[in-house]
């Protein structure tokens, strides 16, 4: 019997690799860094092979990105996309060719981001390409999901009406710059959507105007897990002070000051759990973090540590090392989503509904439009592979969208100063000493 | 064509499961526990699926490991053996029901080594349905391998002629409790197997003796790569003389002394790369080691990590703190052999030559008899699965052995207690004190 269906199961090997940039229109969202501009840019990936089969990928798409990717496809003609080593060797060699950006961790270990971040694009549409071939959803190739939707939380911005210079029609969410419009933001997103957490992505106004937005949504949603992100924004004082605050109200406090070592010592004097996607974000960060426990929760992504099998061990070092878990998002589309929900469905330690920025973006690129999400959740396809199918009109729509907005890479600190010239987008912006 | 093609791949779902006891002949080779016995234990798993697919596992014989495995073996039937998280599920549920062996480390993890020991025996024979299924070898579904064949080290052990009584003929072997009788042993193991590394399993003869071993094949092997195992047999004195003594001989120093503790100190004395496969063995134990820096080299062995997978995110856990990593070896036969190899040869940092007691078996349940070892190596076979197909006359015969022999749990110190009444098998039991 083996040997009657041995070799049926091929995906093939890969003919033809094609990295499309597109962009789509995003809010103008507040954060640390600046505002959002009015096109956020992914790549979208596609691997082809010998069989017929398409495996899709989604990614940054930051014009260095771009070479990156491009440069490393034609590299992957040829390859078995089972084989996820011999994937990882070709990126390797691709990326570090082009840039001698090798970095040495432990002995054998590759932490160059740069690499990890390719390899994560193109090894989600390996294993979409493995999960058709099989008849297979891709959890199952993750091990099988251990649960049946994927929780996320009500990701919540201070915004502007709309963007500086009105590019298109302003978006329907509205202003948000006082507690009482957060609020009424919150409402509709958990009435459209069901979510039953809340993260604030914070760092952007008058830090005391922002807990006061914390206390708001608090006594609006009695009970829901709440969490503030200021993206480093705010002095380890600060922090400290907005910590003792509000820090009955947080499920946890996300990245609210700069550092791992300024982490720590947050930690250390307000025991809050802290949680981050930016001072642990690599696997030598993730060794320090242990010896200084500077962070209890970590926000993985597999956009940058390196794919789904990565995540998943990062998955269990979190179990092994006593870290909470969820998922970090960047402004994203479906392919995303589905790669996210996949990977989460079958990590038995997520400890913490994910975040997706994905109730913002009103356009899409997968056959069927946008992904539902109810109850808060995303329900885990059980068709083959990722789940989702390219739209071709869609692809080439926002392609086109791409070329004609001009933005190359992502730039909010560029984008803030059209509105306020001084801004520098340096960490921390919000600085309180102790008082004595 | 995805929609041709899905469905195809399934390994259906599990309708029998059997577990098999076998007894195969072992030499008294000597060792820290005492000696082994004439025959040694192993259980063989055979998962049947309902496409008439069969997936092998071998794991431990002893009486209270096949009772775990028997009582788990019902709960599996209708598991698709793709859902590796669905099979640890049901594994512990019934591993847990029974014994209560509930131990937690961080939260969300389950270090049960009962569990971990049944989960792997199963996972294995899940991986050869998976690989049957799909016509690929094992290695692929874990990425694909990253070198064509396995590096194994001579396996050298102090032993006697023959075992007490008699029980069957005198292996070829012959004696060896001299340097220079080990020496001869060296010389053969490595002519027929061209092992490039030696492994010597001390701890069982006066250890002045056993350093005199150490460099007697030093020097008759000059510039091979050299480790001895005392099995923690050495106080830490004892270990830290020796150590100073052989240090430059050695690749590395393999649990000479008791205690993760033990190990810390000695590191801290000589500065020599220590191994384990005694003081890190469970990730409880690997979260300690990170702090204390114990041992710097990690003998990781499937069949209690919790399988093959598990064992992959350990060798990822290895890279990113800066451990070596190689194999840990008991008696065992083709299908834990094949295992391994299909394991090493997709994990990047394997930085050591595996152990293996392989070439002290004589017996085989496969088909075609014993697995060729070639320059020290074993080839991954590109064949469906592990590569391995059970010999069903021989698992008669080795199984009437297990019930004939009388033995059902390995008692080395029961065994020795035949040769030397007052034998306790308590460690360490070679003492010495620091001289002022």
């Amino acid at each position: 019997m083996s040997a009657a269906l041995g070799g049926w199961a091929s995906a093939g090997h890969v003919t033809a690799v094609r990295v499309t940039p597109i962009a789509f229109r995003d809010p103008p969202l507040l954060n640390a860094a600046g505002i959002h501009e009015p096109y956020a840019l992914r790549s979208i990936i596609e691997l082809e092979t010998s069989t017929g089969l398409v495996g899709l990928g989604e990614s940054y798409g930051d014009t260095e990105m771009l070479a990156d990717l491009n440069a490393t496809a034609p590299q992957l003609i040829g390859l078995d996309p089972f084989l996820l080593n011999d994937l990882q060797l070709r990126v390797e060699r691709s990326v570090s060719n082009r840039a001698q950006r090798g970095l040495s961790l432990a002995p054998g270990t590759h932490g160059d981001k740069a690499t990890l971040k390719v390899l994560s694009a193109f090894e989600v549409a390996c294993y979409d390409l493995m999960g058709q071939a099989l008849g297979h959803p891709v959890c199952d190739l993750l091990g099988g999901k251990v649960r049946d939707e994927v929780p996320y939380s009500a990701y919540l911005f201070f915004k502007y009406a709309e963007h500086l210079g009105s590019p298109y029609a302003a978006d329907s969410w509205g202003e948000a710059v006082t507690p009482e419009q957060l609020v009424a933001q919150a409402r509709r997103m958990i009435g459209e959507y069901g979510f039953e957490s809340i993260k604030l992505k914070g760092g952007a106004l008058d830090p005391d105007l922002e807990a006061a937005g914390v206390r708001a949504l608090a006594a609006a949603f009695p009970g829901m897990p709440l969490r503030i992100d200021p993206n480093a924004n705010w002095s380890l004082d600060l922090a400290t002070r907005l910590g003792k605050e509000l820090g009955s109200l947080l499920e946890y406090y996300e990245d609210p000051t700069p550092t791992l070592e300024g982490m720590a010592e947050l930690h250390r004097r307000t025991g809050l759990p802290l949680a981050t996607n930016m001072v642990v974000t690599t696997q030598e960060e993730f060794r320090r973090n242990v010896q200084l426990n500077g962070v209890q929760v970590l926000l993985s992504d597999h956009h940058y540590w390196g794919g789904l099998r990565a995540t998943q061990q990062l998955a269990q070092m979190c179990r092994v090392f006593g870290l909470g878990l969820s998922m970090h998002s960047n402004s994203h589309l479906g392919i995303s989503l589905m790669a996210m929900t996949h990977l989460a469905a079958s990590v038995p330690n997520l400890t913490y509904a994910c975040d997706t920025h994905y109730p913002w973006q009103e356009e899409e690129v997968i056959v069927g439009g946008k992904v539902t999400i109810t109850g808060g959740a995303v329900r885990v396809p059980d068709r083959p592979g990722l789940g989702v199918t390219l739209d071709r009109g869609a692809l080439e729509r926002l392609h086109q969208q791409y070329l004609d907005c001009g933005i190359v890479r992502r730039d909010d600190a560029a984008q803030m100063r059209r509105y306020d010239p001084g801004f520098t987008g340096e960490l921390p912006r919000y600085r309180e000493e102790a008082k004595g």
